[in-house]
């Protein structure tokens, strides 16, 4: 097995450097970026990288440009040997980009009364908090696409997913990234990233991976307790049931949204939002003419959990 | 002079293709990005981009996305062909990259309505009023530093200077680039920028260059009538004694203020504003104990000018 046991890379410059050996060798890079604690939808990741690059890269990194300080940072599940064990098991990988951090933290100032930016209000990452002064204050943000599903309980979320992505992209360098599709709003912000600011990644978006029961995988599952597993299964549920309502014709989205709401809410879950919207401008639909993906979030206990399906109408 | 002739690239895929080819051939690429109208400030940052690599790509472009709609877009100065013959003559440019448009317009939605970011009040470049829809929205924020000094008078300008730099990065790949220290703000953020999105890309700030009298090279200089290009004389003049006046002895940056603002109005020149900043994080000084510059923007009729000086205390 000690064949398959992939490179484990922490810093940046060494990191670049490896990436810019294989690709001076005529070798295809894929990266697949993850926070850890992975799973079999990880591995699934990983398999379609491999299968369309020659070179994999893993990254592993709990990004608090993501989180806000309400938000489960503290909390976010993590396992590094056992990644590393996984990774070594499932083959494949050729390196780990595991940083401790990717942000500069600068100087703290002093006179911020004279600082023209103190004071303001706005909504801020974990990182923020902790940093202020001379550190990280570049952001990127795809204004229409992170607004709406997600982006209006977690407004700082987007900006740090599509900041650390960029930052990923110029440090790795891949040709190719692949995400994953239960993280759709996510995946098209970064489809659209690409596309405004020309990096040269293809990106490839990732079907979704299961439980036996359908649970769609996520590292906060962990968190579900036996009962609100069992009662979280009414997501998948109810998006299935969603599908075939709109493919037999059901053609109204509150119609369709009501289906689910209340095949969740029986189950004791409680909703952030339903929608169904188009799926690549992510704009809401009131009637199932086209495209459209059904995105959810909802929260069992105090874990919130996202879903989605496609119907290509 | 036919050698002298830099390539001239119109298409974004062409002209990674020949960056790409380049590089592969071991050389290092410097880029000089430029909006056009070439002077002997851009043919000095040409031939210090020379000094210190193989390979330059200058680039012509006027970016839409800086310029608000109230702003001078429309009359931006343009001469295409005297660039090209201007670079033939300094030599030393290998390609030239002109692209007739670097942002994607996508399609006018109908149903805005139902577009969870429409109606939205907030600061629009020229390209947001024409595009809309599923056109650019991904925009670079150095949120601290963008705010001050120029950022005050122009909300969405350092947003699309560090949008299509970014996006010139992605595309010319360069090891290099170099800006004029004349927008000295910008050239901060372009730093700032690259160090917090880890773009693997050299930045240089080049000195400013300065006509024979003083008055800072500048593309807008030519909308000056003789009496204004006369009286904006007195920018450099005041930047000069205010620079003395500090070596000198004199700390407050109130007073150094004052005689600026006295001199440039004397003179005519309607402030937009004078501020005496650290050099790095562009953070206001009271007491000018530390390497600061002397930020200034002024109209002289139609014409707003920008100029600046460092003081390395």
């Amino acid at each position: 097995m000690a064949a398959n046991r992939p490179e484990v890379i922490r810093d940046k410059s060494d990191m670049r450097a490896w990436s810019r050996s294989e690709k001076y060798r005529g070798k295809t890079l894929a990266l697949v970026p993850t926070m850890g604690f992975l799973h079999q939808g990880h591995l699934s990741l990983i398999r379609e990288a491999k299968s369309i690059s020659d070179v994999i890269v893993v990254s592993i990194y709990v990004n608090p440009g993501q989180f806000a300080p309400s938000e489960d940072l503290a909390t976010y599940p993590s396992d590094f040997h056992g990644d590393l064990r996984k990774l070594a098991e499932a083959g494949g990988v050729d390196a780990v980009f595991c940083p401790k951090n990717l942000y500069e933290s600068g100087i703290e100032r002093k006179k911020m009364d004279k600082d023209p930016s103190f004071g303001e209000e706005k909504a801020v990452s974990c990182l923020e908090k902790e940093e202020g002064g001379d550190g990280h204050e570049t952001w990127i943000r795809v204004e229409r696409l992170e607004k709406g599903l997600c982006g209006k309980s977690r407004p700082v979320f987007f900006r740090g997913v599509a900041t650390i992505v960029a930052k990923l992209f110029n440090i790795v360098e891949p040709d190719i990234a692949v995400f994953g599709k239960k993280d759709y709003q996510q995946w098209r912000i970064i489809c659209r990233m690409v596309r405004d600011i020309d990096f040269a990644v293809k990106i490839i978006g990732s079907e979704i991976v299961r439980e036996a029961d359908g649970l769609a995988m996520s590292s906060r599952n962990v968190h579900l307790s036996p009962e609100e597993r069992e009662k979280a299964l009414s997501i998948n549920r109810s998006l299935t049931k969603a599908k075939s309502a709109a493919l037999h014709g059901q053609n109204s989205s509150q119609e369709i949204n009501d289906l689910i709401v209340q095949e969740i809410c029986d189950a004791g879950g409680r909703i952030d939002y339903v929608e169904i919207v188009e799926q690549e401008s992510l704009v809401p639909v009131e009637n199932i003419n086209c495209p459209v993906v059904i995105c959810v979030a909802v929260w069992f206990g105090n874990v919130r959990l996202i879903d989605n399906i496609e119907i290509k109408m």
